[in-house]
């Protein structure tokens, strides 16, 4: 990766902040503010420098504006299973702008207002471990869903990759 | 399959322990310990045998390390609908590395942790049935799933299966 | 599996041909005639002897008359696409009551009588490898799908596997 | 990633060669061999690289043994279709355990031996960009799919991300 970005950082050092730096070819086929291959990899890095924190092996998926999955990393031994699920978590995040604790406590219970919703979209994910991703204005420019552990820890996870992202416009 | 293993039993027999045979043939194809045809053999006939003595019917998938279906046995009058929770019981078992009877239990009640988690991975089995198989080193190799009665005694026979794979082992 | 038989033997030997005895139990839950786990194992058994002969590696699925799946093998290092391929071929036979190597003819070459067939139910194989499976009679009451070699391959062993099941009546 | 893989390589220096190393904590839970968090990186970093020097934007995926998705990184700018197409081919290269190329020239004409093959497994990729990843031994651990341009170009990234494995165990 170091390749890429060292290209990248060449050409853009003098004219546009790092984080915010498109591949070079990209230009007209995505949006401008984006989430580039650059966030997607300082998400995954802060997500999986914190689950070697924890102790866990985790699944961690990232998505851009679009809800399009942009980058995924499956650590060693992590379960099968959160591929699907990290990946529905940071989808399930940007579809609804909202992390999937919020969601989660609006749907997990009978009679909740959208109980149900799980059924929808090809598989949603009502419980934590999806979080949203946001540049320096606050806009959402993707998500990040993370799964391997208990949920407290794939929140945890999830959150320490976004707000690397956060951190990087700084 | 008596063909098929007595040959296999010839070949390996002064080389190495007759559980982890792979057949002739299948070298460089599938990894080394990765479940094989005899072992999926020895766990379908023991839960069978199992589903027997109590005198059920059942459906008994097997998956390998990859989650992969490797054989499958539906008993006389079992049910259709056993068909697929079975092989799922298999799959769900393996992609997060434990029984189902332990995943129920964080997911069959709202509120529960992960409810919900049953419409992700194409549809996931959250009650008993599922075991994992392991090897002599704990190594997990792959699951059986088993469907057809109570969930108790889906349990008891897919128990007898892993247990059964565990022992050729020795 | 020896066990399982054993006592069908010894409950049937008198009273019906050994093919046709249904497992203590499945009395009014299967249609008489219709596929025993027997005869399933009789044709996956028969299948792989001639995998074996052939030198190549097999995935071999069988199905009821219901077009359900009855039995599941795959062999050790054998293509993984094939579990798909094997189960959709025995489907596909018993769904058409035809050899899917006679489907092929009649789908695969534009403006043939049914071509774009194979994109509905769920996805059909319309190349050989699926055979049906009679009874002494010629009543059909299953199928048998193979996949692991070239199309030529397959099909001799979902033969193989057919024939056999036709001399276990005689 | 560094971080990931600099705690590995210290605890592995002196007992297992780097391109092996499977994290801290996986014991168990993965086959001794399968595709490594580090692997995957490796031909992922070498794909990209590659898709760099041709002025092409890729979508590449990294398969294990078991065919489940291990890493996937979409390049700035690159097609969101290739996605499930950059996924798909790794699947289908390791499902059938050849490049996609060899099934596109198996397939991708009328009356061609596997016509139609594309519609079973979910969804398989009947042209090259998906090629297998192989161990210093032969043994296929994975597979990489790469897709962004034409079909050559994508079948030199997945090949360029095939050898860097293969390199890393040299």
């Amino acid at each position: 990766m170091k390749t890429v970005f060292s290209l990248v950082l060449a050409l853009c050092l003098f004219s546009a902040p790092l984080a915010l730096a498109q591949a070079p070819g990209a230009k007209g086929l995505m949006l401008p503010g984006d989430m580039t291959s650059e966030l997607a990899d300082v998400a995954i890095d802060a997500a999986i420098k914190k689950a070697q924190e924890q102790g866990t092996l985790m699944n961690i998926a990232v998505v851009d504006a679009g809800g399009n999955l942009k980058a995924f990393h499956r650590m060693d031994g992590s379960f099968l299973a959160s591929i699907d699920l990290a990946i529905k978590k940071a989808y399930t995040a940007r579809s609804l702008n909202m992390p999937t604790t919020t969601l989660a406590e609006a749907s997990n219970q009978p009679g909740a207002e959208l109980y149900g919703i799980e059924v929808t979209n090809g598989g949603m994910v009502i419980f934590g471990g999806g979080e949203l991703i946001k540049d320096k204005d606050g806009t959402i420019i993707g998500a990040i869903g993370a799964s391997g552990s208990s949920v407290a820890n794939d929140v945890a996870v999830a959150k320490a990759g976004a707000e690397a992202v956060l951190k990087a416009f700084k």
